[in-house]
């Protein structure tokens, strides 16, 4: 990668109303962008990260940011071909790698927000971004594109900025959380917020509650791959032969979770864990637009592309199928295609033969 | 019900041998009977509980013991029809209902073993309830029977004691843990002992980590249900209309996570649930028996009913399925049926009819 592969940077918006109907002022957005925008961004893919990620998307490592996660289909001559399109990131409100969150001082006080933070949903989280894109005097993209968290950011950014956006695709992401998956975040927040170390939110600049965070990790790692996927790397494999029947041993399954538990607490924050997620539960294209089919209507005669995971028990394919299946009864040009795939809801992150394959088929169907 | 219909009791071990190679000495079991024995046991229905459940199965409540699980299919006229059939219930070792568990005084100190329990498996569990029945004289039984957990133990029964046992039933249950399912064991336990009210194990006489324990409750009830239920039953519903972006507004599903996650804190000792669920990850009816396919040959000639759930994510339907694959191929009578359910996991807690007419039916063909 050439040195102007990656271009980093950040814009400060006066403000941004939100759903809640409160406003928060001087909002912070990092974001990345990859190739050069023309006419008016017209060659523009805005990529949206998933829950832990960040705008980093990849070539070389940015001290900070995990490790690019998009580096296989990002570049000169990949489907997202950096030498023809322009691909930009911009950090998630509420995540902790530059956008302003919880960890950010609130202007009223100096400190942290921590948990006087308002919630906020994918809408505030997609009308941020797109602010973003107007400070940078991009008008009119080429597709909104997300994964898991990322795609129901996507699917709001085209829903509520129709004009501005050609194309949605959403990967492994569902029009409206269902009661499964709120489930699942709830006890993970609730890991989090019982453990002592929380206190209430107000632990910085200390770590804050470590344990309890590598607890929810431990949880959404599961969410995130099988039974196949597990059971085909370790099946009931132990870390010991010998005594099996001693506290001290581990199914590889359990050290695999402790690993990646522990790897989050090194690198992401809790409260900043708690707001995401809670956005996520507060998605549903529906709410406020009538029901499903009505709320779709501004994907009228866009494309539209929702790409499932056959092994998905996150959000399973049939929640991505009737992303499409709605988008196309409001007149949208809706492809359902699956990535065929045991590696779970994560073969968004690993799956990329397939995922190139799947754009690369998009972007011819609709000219981009 | 008349007073007689349960008979409780308890019977004392001198001491069980444990797959470890370790000894347990004064080993308490209560015991639950409905009906009388006859013939040595003949008629005898061994029914095994289930996680945190208990020997009580029916009729009155009884103090400090969880409400009968089993009441709509048992008790004369139904399907274990108490007027010819006798069904017993052994409490689980390392259940906190009566029989020895990490709660019991280590007769060595006299203090409660907490975490110096040794770590017991479903062999063990199911050798000190055959040892119950041979204190009560009973040598021969028509089955085992469980659900779940309980499956666990009743499948380890049959192959243990083959001479004792015609028949065996396991409803919801594999024949061997899988990964995932050791992965959502490991999230609960590592819940409890990252609360430091856990200390150690060390909390006795006191509750102990209530908030760890709740937490790995509500984890363990998602994976009990379904998203069928859950959407059936709530969707995204709130306790608010007004107010859905204030972190006291809750959807059901965290209302009705949060009521099972308290509730059993109220009941349940957080030691006895560490080592209950490490039993269940130790299940490999393999282990120490070739492959999985001679492990059943003590089943040859034998009756066996394997009975899955539709919507069961905790232990999928195909893996109730390889029981009665296995059984077969070893030469048993293995009979597959399948709980046509919503519910989940829990089903076989819920569905009583279809679990009475299953019952009925291997009755029927066993000449049980």
């Amino acid at each position: 990668m050439d040195d102007a592969f990656e271009k980093l940077g950040a814009v400060n918006l006066d403000e941004l109303e939100l759903d809640s109907g409160k406003t928060l002022k001087h909002v912070e957005q990092a974001y990345a962008m990859y190739g050069t925008p023309k006419d008016g961004g017209a060659n523009v893919i805005l990529v949206c990260h998933a829950l832990t990620g960040s705008h980093h998307l990849g070539g070389d490592d940015v001290p900070g940011l995990p490790p690019g996660w998009l580096n296989p289909i990002l570049g000169p001559g990949r489907a997202l071909d950096t030498s023809r399109l322009c691909v930009i990131c911009v950090n998630n409100l509420c995540s902790p790698y530059g956008s302003t969150s919880p960890m950010s001082p609130d202007p009223l006080t100096g400190a942290p927000y921590a948990m006087k933070f308002p919630v906020v949903t994918p809408r505030d989280v997609a009308r941020a971004q797109h602010a973003v894109l107007e400070a940078l005097g991009i008008r009119g993209i080429a597709m909104a594109l997300g994964g898991s968290f990322g795609g129901m950011i996507s699917l709001e950014y085209a829903l509520q900025f129709p004009r501005d956006t050609r194309c949605c695709g959403v990967i492994a992401a569902p029009a409206r959380l269902y009661p499964q998956a709120i489930a699942y975040n709830e006890v993970q927040r609730q890991a989090i917020t019982s453990d002592p170390d929380w206190n209430g939110g107000d632990y910085y600049p200390g770590q804050g509650p470590a344990r309890g965070l590598a607890t929810a990790r431990m949880l959404a790692m599961i969410t995130y791959r099988s039974e196949q996927n597990f059971a085909g790397r370790w099946m009931r494999g132990m870390n010991t032969d010998s005594r099996p029947h001693e506290w001290g041993a581990k199914f590889k399954v359990e050290e695999y979770l402790a690993h990646h538990g522990s790897a989050l607490v090194s690198r992401f924050d809790a409260n900043c864990y708690l707001y995401t997620t809670r956005a996520m539960d507060l998605h549903d294209v529906s709410a406020g637009r009538g029901d499903l089919n009505e709320a779709f209507s501004p994907l009228a005669g866009k494309g539209l592309l929702a790409a499932g995971i056959s092994s998905d028990i996150l959000f399973p394919n049939w929640q991505v199928m009737e992303i499409a299946r709605c988008a196309g009864k409001a007149g949208a040009r809706a492809d359902y295609e699956e990535i065929e795939s045991d590696n779970g809801h994560d073969a968004f992150l690993i799956d990329f033969d397939q995922m190139d394959e799947i754009l690369r088929f998009f972007f011819k169907r609709e000219g981009i």
